[in-house]
Formats: structure tokens, sequence, C-alpha cells
């Protein structure tokens, strides 16, 4: 049984197809600029690679693509079409309505589209991509996996802001989170890792990607996250500023005469890595940049370094003996350098890094690696994130798929 | 020896007269609606107390009837003019430039003026009072002694927001931070109290009052602080919102059609512990309420309780070998649930509350206490602030008056 994977932005359509009998991806690809002038395909799998303009003026034609691409034996997709068993969409934003991933119905699709305010950049390509892949594939279940959901079960302490009740009770201005996904693929494998249940796992998960959020994970459940209403709060990012002083808005309205657009444009897309260092919203340049004596960059790198250790201060000031801090996402799995800015010197809140371990890590057959020193009370783990896996997986099973496919 | 001690509103000049051979205030009290239709005066000392309508149409008239006042043997005031050696003036934003006290002169009030920008509520009228009172007592030495200057000590990690760089190179946006002399004359209390030198104590601040801040504090300086450019940033206040997602001013100005000037307004005014519980900006009433069943104060109680615990953990893990956290202002010296609500459970950092020593405080000489459990490895200390005095000491320091007055 194979599940299909979609994450549709404004203009791309990103897909992969996975056999869920061992997990594996068996081609993936992406349509980019759809609804521009050349729109291009890249279509891979085990046995070959194909790239080029094709025609896509919308997301139902991206999806004609791509469902002509995962039926075709040639380019590794599967001769049977009843074969691929379900589609698992990505869905930035499920409000409060969405704790689980939902089967898709027109009446979720409505709940999606009532959520456009509160994601207005994700939540509408979003639908787009759905509605594109019922038209082109119209005979299999469709499930909306959310980034939000996993966050769902934050105390209202945790997700209430403090501002006027009338803000959340009226607005439904409120903590979400995001990242949801990856911060639960994470805690499982490191409830595994731990050799505890999944609902056993008590630690910080730190996805640290271009777009970077904290969770706090009490009994396998979410306590509280960096991200907010929207994914801008928190830690610094590779182009966001993650938290502010709120009044700078005010400031720069008024002392630099900047309007919203431009405000929100220089939070957005011009601040975090790329805003400090002036170089890049990538670590790796940073971080070599920084060796090299550039000092912007060495201040970029220890700014986002020190950002993150605070969270982890504070999320581990509010869990029950938290046992794991989970590292993933680009950074968290390959910033050999900025994990030690962030955890190193912490053993007076039992935190005890192995400074070996954690420069030539020992992997375990999922690549998975553990940088704590053997005395240390809590545990130190990389975990190679795989958001991509959670949704096909929660397709199945919110589908009902998983017993014919076992059998 | 006497130092004079003001602190200048938009519309208002409090006073306090300090008797430095004893540290004790022998007179204090207040102009009130100064410019209004009906200013008023209040002012009190040990043998009774005035209060009543006045002509004040501005702060030089303010401070002429402040200085009649502190001149009156019938009013508690000194018969010597001589006697009223200095005026220390409390200055809210000090920018990057004052690191320190200093006495001012034509030079320094044009960097105060500088400010006005960066605090457009407070500095304006604190340097009208500066004018006003030199042009009244002219004869002595004025020093400003700065809400910021205690926090100059942060390093670039922790002041520089994950901004363009040019927000800081060229336009100055960084953390700033306030309440710095609550935060210095409460750590230098509790350096007495541990028994180490000021520039040993290493700790946490919580100046928990109608306005609230929070200060990682390292062998005497303060490393980090809560409040930024502004003080609206970090913990919730009484009406203030402390931290959120910055998004949320976009979100407002685009979903609900609001204005930055209300926008500003409900962060500022209409937030905090008063907008959540929608009934007091006082922590007593909210307590009261939640004991008697009102689900919102309980809701307001627990975040603001939630969110100060969420810094004490983050600011443990900037620390190396805190020793101490330190409760003061209204809320911190009085607020005993909500101190239980911040540090406890947190023996897993380090931290064990004595519930008993928390309820029935056992207080020294000077109204501290120690809320800590006798094996904890760090100490709970309950210290009463006083920012004026410690204004009046930096004031007779800068001055260089205090070997003559020892004399």
């Amino acid at each position: 049984m194979k599940v299909l994977v979609l994450n549709c932005g404004s203009s791309s359509a990103k897909y992969q197809l996975f056999d869920m009998a061992n997990d594996e991806v068996v081609l993936k690809g992406i349509v980019e600029k759809i609804g521009e002038a050349k729109p291009v395909m890249v279509h891979e799998w085990s046995g070959g690679k194909q790239e080029g303009e094709v025609v896509a003026k919308d997301h139902v034609e991206a999806l004609h693509l791509i469902r002509d691409a995962v039926h075709d034996p040639a380019r590794g997709g599967s001769a049977d079409p009843a074969d691929i068993a379900a589609v698992g969409h990505r869905v930035v934003h499920g409000g409060e309505k969405f704790v689980h991933s939902s089967l898709i119905d027109d009446e979720i699709e409505g709940i999606i589209e009532d959520y456009f305010s509160l994601a207005p950049l994700h939540n509408p390509p979003n639908l787009l991509g759905i509605r594109a892949a019922r038209k082109n594939l119209p005979d299999v279940p469709h499930v909306a996996v959310f980034d939000t959901s996993f966050h769902q079960t934050m105390p209202p302490k945790a997700y209430l802001y403090a501002m006027r009740h009338d803000m959340y009770d009226k607005h439904r201005i409120r903590r979400y989170g995001f990242h949801g996904t990856s911060h639960r693929y994470v805690a499982e494998r490191a409830a595994e890792m731990l050799g505890v249940p999944h609902d056993g796992f008590t630690g910080i998960t730190c996805h640290l990607g271009n777009g970077c959020s904290l969770a706090a994970v009490q009994n396998g459940k979410s306590v509280d996250t960096t991200m907010g209403l929207t994914p801008l709060e928190g830690v610094p990012m590779g182009t966001r500023s993650g938290d502010i002083d709120p009044a700078i808005i005010f400031h720069l309205a008024e002392s630099l005469g900047m309007d919203l657009t431009s405000i929100n444009k220089l939070l957005q897309k011009e601040s975090g890595l790329k805003g400090l260092s002036g170089l890049s919203n990538d670590l790796r340049d940073i971080e070599k940049a920084a060796a090299e004596g550039n000092e912007r960059a060495r201040l970029a790198a220890e700014v986002y370094g020190y950002r993150v250790r605070k969270y982890v201060g504070a999320y581990l000031a509010v869990l029950h003996q938290p046992r794991a801090i989970v590292f993933t996402g680009g950074v968290g799995q390959n910033g050999t350098l900025m994990r030690e800015r962030i955890v190193g010197g912490l053993e007076h809140l039992g935190i005890k890094l192995d400074r070996a371990r954690n420069q030539s890590p020992v992997r375990n057959g999922h690549g998975e690696f553990d940088i704590a020193a053997s005395d240390s009370p809590i545990r130190l783990l990389v975990i190679p994130t795989n958001e991509e896996l959670m949704i096909a997986r929660d397709t199945v099973e919110v589908a009902g798929l998983e017993p014919a496919a076992r059998a």
C-alpha cells in the first residue's frame, strides 16, 4: 500500500509517495512556479530524475501532472492505480477545531477556509492543493494533517496571551504553535530511544531549521511551544526575528515612518540570522564566516544560540521530570557548534554535554544519536525529523487503512 | 546632610527628602495635576500631613512649592538651606551613554533630550523636572539616576534583537531594560543577606509591581533583563501585555481594522492582569476574586505566575552558579501565593521552597526574609525595594559629598 503526501504553497506543490510496508519514499518531486510563465517540475525516483518545463496554470493542472507521474511505472510510479490508497495533506493552521488529523470532506474544507485570517499565507494554498488533489484523485480518502494539532493540548496558562479577554473569547487570538508534526515525530522517536512508551516521554523538542520552534512535551503531550498565533514568535530563525519588544513596531512606525507592510516584511524576511549577519539565512554560511573572523556572523550565531538556550531553561521550569532535550531540523541535526552553544555549561540544571560525542556522533540505524555524557540526568538526543512520514502514517490511521494493508 | 529625590511625570512631581546620616525619609510628597485646572499638593512629614489645592501651572511652579516645603521647619523641612546638599533625579531612559548616574549640566540635559524618541512618555517630563529643579535650587549639585544604567553591562547576545543589523547600528533599537535602580538595590541587599560582596552576587531579581521585570545578575552586574527597547516587553504587568507574538499587531490591524494608536493603548493600558481578569490591575483584587471562584481571575493569576516562572528558568540557563532568586515590588513582597506559583516544584533546578516560611515570614531588621528550605541550593529572598534611597545614595556619591557629610 502506498500513500501520497502533498504540501502545497501558493505557487508550488511538493509530493512524496511512501510505501507503507517499509516507510520508504518511492518517489518524490515538486511542481514550482505554478501559474507563472514557465512552471517547472522536478521528479525523482530510485531509478532516475526528470526535470523540465511543464504546463501548470493552476494547482489543478499541477496535481494532474503529479497524478500522472505517480501512476507511471516508467517514472517509479505504481502501475496499479488502486495501489495508491490515500493522500495526506499538510495544512498549516487547524485552529482549535483540529486536535487530530482529519478525513477531508466539504465541511472540513470549510473549516480550513475559516482559518484563512489566522494563516493568510499558508491556508489558502493548502486548500487549493486539497481541492485540486480531490479533483484529480477522487476515489481515495484525503486526510488533512495540521501543523497546529499537536499543540492543542497546551493548557490555558500557556496558550493565553496577557491581553484583554475578548481578544481570545471573541477573536481567538491565542498561541497555536506550529511544526507540530515534526515535534510529534521526534518526541515519539525520542520515547523509543529512551525505551519508554510514547506517552511516557517528557522533554524539550527543538526544531531548528529555516523556521525554528521549541516545544515542551509532558508525557507525550505538547504543553507549551515558542511559536504563537503565527510562526513569527519565539526564537530567531533564518529570516524571522522571533520575539521582539512589541513596541518596536510602534517605534518603527512613529520614529522611522515605516508602514505596517514594510515592518511586517522586515520582521519576516529581513531579520533573524540573515538580518543580524547581513550575509545569509543559512547557519552553515554564518558559522563559516564567523570562523573566518566576521564579527556580524559571530554575533548572529551567538544571539541565535543564546535565545534557544533561554527557552530550554524556560521549558525545564515548566516540565515535571524532564528526561531529554531533542535537536532536529537542519541546524539541530548538523549544527555541532550551535548545539554546544545551546546546552553547554548547564550542569547545574542536570544537562551534561559530552563534547566528543557531539563532534563525532555514533548513530543508530535511524541516523539518531545521543550527545549527553553517560552520567547526564537529562539525555541530549539528535533525531532527523520526518514530517512527511508522520503525515503518511496519520493518513493510513485516519483513513482506516492499516488492517487491510497489513493483511 | 540631606538629599532631595525627585521623580517627575508629565503632570506630577514626587519628592522625598532623605537624611543620609541614617537613610531615613524626613518628608515626602507629591504635586499632582500640574498645569491642570486644580493642582493638588500632598506633603507628609513625621509630625503631620498637609493636603490641598495649589497654584502650579507648570513644573517650575511645582518645584517652587516643593522648594518652599523642604525648607520650612513647620512642615518637617530644614531651617538651614545649606542642609539640603543635592538633588537626585529619576530619569527613565539613559540610552547607551549613561552607564552610571551622572552630574547634570547642560550637556547631560541635551543627551536626555536625545533619548526622547526612545522614551516619549517619560524622558520629556523627567527633563522638565530637572530644568525646573535646577532653576529653583541652583546652588546645589543635581544628579540624574537612570532606570536603564544598571543594565548597560548586558552583552550583545542579550541586548541585540534578531533584526536587520542597521536597526541597531543606525537606529539604536536594542534591549535597554528598566527598573535598574530597583534591581541594583535588591541585588546589593541580597549580597549582604548572603554575606558576599556586592560583586559576588549571582542570581535573578524579580521586580513585580504594577510594572514588572526580571534581571539576570552575574557577579553583581546585569547580564539580561525582560524589558526591552521600552517597558512593554517581558512578563505580564498590571495593564501591560508583556511578550506577545509581534504578528498579533499586524493581525489586529488587518483583520480587526484597528489603528496603531488603539493597538498601542490595548497593549499598554488594557492588557496584563487587568485585561485577562476584566477586573483589576491589582493582584490583591485578583487573588481575592480567584479564591471566590472567579474563573477569569484565576486564569489571570495563573498566566502571570507561569510567565514569570518561565523567565526564572530562562535566566537560570544563562547564569553561572546562581545563588538566589529575589522577589521585590508589591507583588513580589506580598504575593505569597504568587511566589509559590513561580518557584514551587522546581527542586530539579535546585530551588526548594519552604511553604511555611513563605506563608509566615521571619523578617530581619530590614523587613527582608528567606523563603527557601534550609537545604535549598538556591536561596529565595524577599526584599522590599527602595529606589529612592538608591537614587539618594548615588547622588551623594556622584556629587562627591560623602567625605564632607561623614566628617
